[in-house]
């Protein structure tokens, strides 16, 4: 008899097969007996049918605990008033294992009950839900890289130096040296883009940062673009395409689990490129009008891009940053030497800078006098430097933060919920 | 006028378009120039002809060093003669920058000398090379996954206790405790297999193993796969499934790499499926007649690992390993508790180890006693303990090392080629 998957049904309608997983609710109606398995790409209704209230199915039955894994085989048929549409007609149930008294049960529990207990929260259906749509998201990135030649070059975890400063950083002995862990790709990228045209990187990366607020992760997924001969004009088309790429694919794959976590997707249908564009010194200005207090040279804040993302009821572009608010790799604004060619996406709905980036510094006499004006250790940037010695040239790319981005497509309030294992300021179990 | 990557040139020929790339190569023959440019997507000749030998362009083809960064102007038409099978006419060249005495030279250089400037000599044939097929091995990997339903959940790289022993960690300080960097994900994954049926992580992962092989990277990347009431049966099939995959689509999409790397590829077109599998007894028994002097409890070295796929000229998949060997969690075989259902696919070729994994232990209370008889403390492992209270299946899953994979792929020789900032023992820069 075939096992098959839940979410693979369809096709395998009045045959006799196997459905393997685990028990997620059950109840009795007389002479039937539902219950509703999971097996990880779906849940179906199984029901259990005798006028013989002895039948030993039913005595099965009644010793199944919640998340008892089990065999089921049977028949399925479409029926629309099952969950999902479909129903199996149960003959044989093959318990695996009864489970123990689950401990995350209906009624509330406490954040903190939760997430010591990640391991088995994942399977609830909201936190299921969300991290389908991650699966999808994750894919929706990599295509939309690949399909335009984008080359995936992985860049280091272990590195010698800091990429943006040092305060928040994590450290560790590697042989007789000290060795950081990454807070981005970018630098990196920068030495393949040269190699490659143009490249992304995708993986973890880490800010050992005291703060302990909804939109952080200590550790957190980032994919990052740069394009050698790429203006700050390019990338900012390029992260535009690459949001809207990603609305479109999830609301279209993932409207079920859209439902469960109850997204309402009008404000995401609604998501139009090109999106507003306003430099941060007219930001600021309509920040003050609207009687923020913000002034020139303060970074923002949650509140200033909540309030520009609506004031725009979209998705904004913020460029030309102070120089000093930004980092010492960006590259200065042609007639304005105190701005530089930096560019932040914020998410609308207050969700917040979802992309951060910008043209990148191509003069090595310039390039050199930054590093010296951040008081960077210039041995540690020496390969850095030689980029713009052998051929440099104008490049751009910027880093969107998954977590962030998922946060968004799923309306959650919390990033703890994007990754499967969240690392928080002093959370590092499970 | 349009930008076009050499690799999109086909559908571009006889237009007036732009190359922006890097000087490869250039040479001179009477009234012609050869000008040889990369762009990061392949490589493009370029001629400018003039009977003026005052030519401005020639004046500017003079200038030229090596890696100079440039512009090209003008139409590309096909020409069996040229490399690659298309040239351009050049009509204007515009310098983005001369470079500096290019460090890398057709002479020969020191390995220290080349991976102190690994991040130029990323642009030499042969690395550029072994990284395209590093991408196209990346696709492959996940395709396979993706296209079978597995989901891809990432697994922390901050954990709190080792996963396989704690003599190769690195370990940091997080907050108020301390953190280890994972040496595999697969802990993790066995509760999001649980949550959803069949899983996939993919990542870098780190041993601070103080050995100097061509076999071994500090941080590596591995994809593991993990699936819910899967048995040692069914992923030796799905490695295989895996491995022959990623070969044809690496022999089908990237002949033009592996000619740069004059890889032969009949021994890669000749591998079939099923491997032959053989115990890790019988293979002692083989070894012992072939005279290596090996014996029952001895881990498997390089010259055993290359004297078996020798044997079988093909990958072989080695099963059932003495326990004391194997990592804790290993599911004991049934008739002899003394071995395990771990399996270990060898490249052939003498590639050795590629694939490592097994069959989990899903009885509790086993679980438990072989945390005590490790050693291992039983506060960290808690999680992991539960998940064989709530449900337990019997599950299994492996993890394939992408560096390994790709070295094999390739031919070369040593895996620090395999990745695109290797880590070595004593090797952090750049």
């Amino acid at each position: 008899m075939d096992w098959v998957y839940i979410e693979d049904l369809k096709g395998r309608l009045n045959e006799d097969i196997e459905i393997r997983g685990w028990l997620y609710n059950k109840r009795s109606s007389g002479k039937i007996r539902f219950l509703l398995v999971r097996d990880g790409t779906g849940v179906l209704q199984g029901t259990i049918y005798s006028p013989d209230k002895d039948h030993p199915l039913f005595r099965t039955f009644d010793e199944l605990t919640l998340e008892s894994s089990l065999i089921l085989r049977g028949k399925v048929r479409e029926d629309q008033r099952a969950p999902g549409g479909l129903e199996m007609s149960i003959s044989d149930i093959e318990v695996v294992q009864i489970a123990e008294e689950y401990p995350i049960t209906p009624k509330e529990h406490g954040i903190s009950f939760l997430m010591e207990h990640r391991h088995l929260w994942l399977r609830s259906r909201m936190q299921h839900s969300v991290l389908e749509v991650r699966t999808e998201l994750i894919k929706a990135i990599r295509d939309f890289f690949d399909g335009r030649g984008f080359r995936n070059m992985d860049t280091p975890i272990l590195t010698p130096s800091a990429c943006e400063g040092t305060t928040t950083l994590f450290e560790t002995e590697y042989f007789d040296q000290k060795a950081y862990l990454s807070q981005s790709g970018q630098l990196y990228n920068e030495a393949t883009a040269m190699a490659f045209g143009k490249v992304y990187c995708f993986g973890p990366t880490f800010r050992a940062e005291k703060s302990k607020t909804r939109k952080h992760l200590i550790e957190f997924w980032m994919v990052e673009p740069e394009i050698a001969f790429a203006t700050l004009d390019d990338i900012k088309v390029l992260g535009e395409d690459l949001i809207v790429s990603i609305i479109e694919r999830v609301l279209e794959n993932q409207k079920e689990a859209l439902d469960v976590l109850e997204r309402e997707t009008a404000p995401l249908e609604n998501i139009k490129k090109p999106f507003p564009q306003i430099t941060y010194e007219d930001a600021i200005r309509v920040l003050n009008e609207k009687g923020n207090s913000i002034s020139f040279g303060d970074d923002f804040g949650a509140p200033e891009e909540t309030a520009l993302s609506e004031h725009f009821a979209s998705p904004v572009c913020v460029t030309h940053f102070p120089a000093k608010i930004k980092a010492f790799y960006m590259q200065p604004a042609e007639a304005r030497p105190d701005l530089v060619l930096g560019m932040d996406i914020l998410a609308s709905e207050g969700y917040g800078e979802i992309i951060g980036g910008g043209q990148r510094i191509h003069d090595p006499a310039l390039l050199e006098e930054k590093i010296k004006e951040h008081n960077l250790p210039r041995e540690a940037y020496e390969w850095y430097i030689d980029l713009r010695k052998y051929g440099s040239v104008p490049h751009s790319g910027f880093g969107m933060g998954v977590e962030r981005m998922l946060s968004w497509l799923c309306g959650i309030k919390h990033i703890r919920e994007a990754i499967p294992f969240p690392r928080l300021l002093y959370r590092l179990y499970p």
